[in-house]
């Protein structure tokens, strides 16, 4: 059993084309032997935003602080603490921090994807 | 993209042997597409606590008020608000709420388990 501090993680900054002011902290990850999906915890800071993307796996997502600009296949949705945001696979989406204070939010992933022929990819950030 | 206030889902009484003072709110399971994992909000009162039991699949965990005493395979320790729990599979497990103030946690299960033959089962409460 593994237990820790999710404030004490260390931070590593979001390193992807379309990323601005983004802090993730991998929580439960493979490399603590997650099997089948890891736990992330994400802070966008005011005026920042996480890319907009699509890729063939869901994100599973709960709002711990502030708010933001979802945006779903060119729609977009307001959303703040105490949401839980469920993106299934194949969905453009985008989280964009409009507000004046730290976006934070977990976001959960399968550990692996594009699974076929008895080979997967490692889901990136898992 | 389903999004949705986690104070709004309906809450369940948690309804197993062994299990007092237990609620539970599905947040994202098999029945909203959920492909691989499923997120539930657990508030166990103060005095309550879930079953003592292990089982062959794994739980990731994030408290969000609270605190309890968790078990591990007969070992003791004590989590609170921003504590992050990893239990494997196949690790004897409980929680109890000895605190005055509600004990709130998410936790993530896989939707299937018990995975052979080329069939597996739904895990309860996905």
């Amino acid at each position: 059993m593994l237990i820790r501090r999710a404030e004490e993680v260390a931070g590593q900054p979001m390193q992807m084309p379309g990323v601005r002011g983004v802090t993730m902290r991998l929580l439960v990850g493979r490399e603590d032997g997650a099997p089948n999906f890891s736990m992330r915890h994400f802070t966008v800071e005011p005026g920042g935003h996480t890319p907009r993307h699509e890729h063939n796996y869901e994100h599973e997502i709960l709002v711990l602080s502030g708010s933001a600009r979802v945006e779903e296949n060119g729609a977009y949705h307001e959303i703040k603490a105490g949401d839980v945001v469920f993106v299934p696979r194949n969905v453009v989406h985008q989280f964009v921090n409009e507000g004046r204070e730290p976006f934070e939010f977990i976001c959960l992933v399968p550990t692996e994807f594009d699974c076929g022929n008895g080979t997967c990819q490692p889901t990136p950030g898992s």
